[in-house]
């Protein structure tokens, strides 16, 4: 009798990206320089980031199961976020859960969380940082991260309600990082299959009193939004949200790629943009040469909004003698003489 | 003293589509050769689509205020659907509501509504066919439709639950349907303006008990789901889901171009598809091209979803010798000699 289904879903996720980690590992080594047999590299090492939770938890498992039959070393990080008392306890309790599934190396790593950005992106900055950290003192190949289906459908909603375009659709992708370092096996696989494995498996798992708080968008948009977002438009609602973040990322990417090539048929022999040419071009292609140029010239990419560049736009398709349009970072964007002018001060 | 806001804005709404209205009609009249001066063309007849709801009761207000000011000649049709008792009665009503406005012609059109692709879509299909034709029939430059920036959050909203990529998050366009007939003047104005607009004129407006009726899935969309995600997300929702209709339109435009572009670049001399050019292109042009030839080759658009495509897709970037694959339509894609066949039958 093979494993539940729920355990057999993990499992299969995982070693496709351990298989994909592999044919990258020897591809790498086999292009490093002929040594004698006695000094074959070691076999990579693969961490997991583990809270704790049912989806890392369940991650942490699959990985223990797969990596030895694939001649895979596998470890594991858990991040103390010091944002609640005894979560110094509840780190040690992980540590000690990622041992027992026999992982090694395993690390607590405790880290200071800023305010820049909210509370949520300031807690995801100090643990990636700690998660980067950990993976280069290891040198591990890869570091997975549990986000599942339905994180993928928050994250595309909270795109959604920026409203800045199709980048912002495109959610968290299956490969990201320096290096493609950062892998999530669990992406195309839902938060109850998690769950189930780690209930078979009798795995304790901890729940976020953070994931159930209402101060937190992500947590009101699990528990209210999409539970009502589903009620009205059918139980399909995450999938479609998954997919459309896959084919939006896909269609960004084109964008960009058609936008960078545009951009060099553009400019003057003195480096301006040509508002003539520019107005010649699809707007979803013009606009995406502003944005990089506004970028270039030092606006912060975070806050540069749609409808920043859909003002300097209007230099172009609209122009009836307006003055210059100020951007974030102190950027100034002005038509000149048939020349789109964008720089700072 | 000036209008209320409310009335100012639905006013400027109008007066900008009309604008846009003369300016076309005066290119297309120049164009016509020169006739005697008493036989000058007539001014342009605009029609509104009237429910007798507050959003295009608000607009056939404003169409009535503005046009004579332009040269304009401005009527309405109402559309009974013949969906509930009285109906006939309503649609007399609102004929008479847009004649006190001072609208000529107005007409009232009775149609009966089929089953295909369920109630909404029926009623849908009806309307706009009855509509076409009273365009039609009295020669209309236009037809304005009332869609406010709240149905199109819900269009959008819709469009994501199907998951079938950012062709359809683009909502309903400003212009469409034949020469750009339909115009919606509102999209770009919340729903509370309209209803607002109305109550400050006096205008007393009919709400279609369908709206509320939690058996539609616009109806709990807009009732529910919508105020759900709002809570969730904040205020700003509608306005970021209409941006990205926006974004979403011109990005979507501007792929269908390229992959038109492209697809004649990956056809042998015999007009076949070439497998390692398609190879070659980014994923979002390649998958835009198996629609497009799968649609020539006879699978009806609406039922060719994005599942369908990848799985073609796949033989091309995952080649290991499958079977043909079947398609809505009885197409069928299948991969021979490094060419990709995509024929009926």
């Amino acid at each position: 009798m093979g494993p539940h289904p729920a355990v057999a879903a993990i499992r299969l996720a995982v070693r496709r990206v351990l298989h994909d980690l592999l044919t990258e590992h020897h591809r790498t080594t086999a292009a490093l320089p002929h040594a004698p047999s006695h000094e074959l590299p070691p076999p990579p090492l693969v961490l997991v980031a583990c809270s704790g939770g049912a989806d890392s938890m369940a991650l942490a498992s699959a990985l223990a199961f797969e990596s030895p039959k694939l001649g895979i070393r596998a470890g594991g990080v858990t991040v103390d976020h010091g944002l609640q008392p005894g979560s110094d306890l509840r780190a040690a309790e992980v540590v000690l859960r990622l041992r027992e599934l026999g992982l090694d190396p395993v690390d607590s790593v405790a880290v200071t969380v800023g305010r820049a950005g909210g509370p949520e992106a300031a807690a995801r900055d100090a643990r990636y940082a700690a998660l980067d950290t950990a993976a280069e003192r290891h040198g591990a190949a890869a570091v997975l991260l549990g986000h599942t289906r339905d994180d993928q459908a928050e994250t595309v909603l909270l795109g959604l309600a920026r409203g800045s375009g199709i980048r912002s659709l495109s959610g968290m992708a299956a490969v990201s990082g320096a290096d493609g370092r950062y892998r999530r096996p669990f992406l195309e696989l839902d938060r109850q299959t998690a769950r189930k494995a780690c209930m078979v498996q009798s795995l304790p798992v901890w729940d976020d009193p953070h994931n159930a708080d209402p101060a937190y968008t992500r947590s009101r948009l699990r528990h209210e939004g999409l539970p009502a977002l589903e009620k009205a438009l059918g139980k399909g609602v995450v999938e479609a949200l998954a997919r459309t973040a896959r084919l939006s990322r896909d269609d960004a990417d084109a964008l960009d790629s058609w936008a960078a090539q545009a951009e060099a048929t553009v400019r003057d022999a003195a480096g301006l943009l040509e508002c003539a040419k520019l107005y010649a071009l699809p707007p979803a292609v013009r606009r995406r040469i502003l944005r990089r140029a506004a970028i270039a010239a030092g606006a912060p990419a975070g806050s540069l909004f749609a409808r920043h560049i859909e003002e300097v736009d209007r230099l172009i398709t609209g122009w009836r003698g307006q003055g210059a349009i100020n951007l974030p970072g102190k950027v100034v964007a002005r038509r000149q003489g048939g020349r789109l002018v964008i720089r700072q001060g």
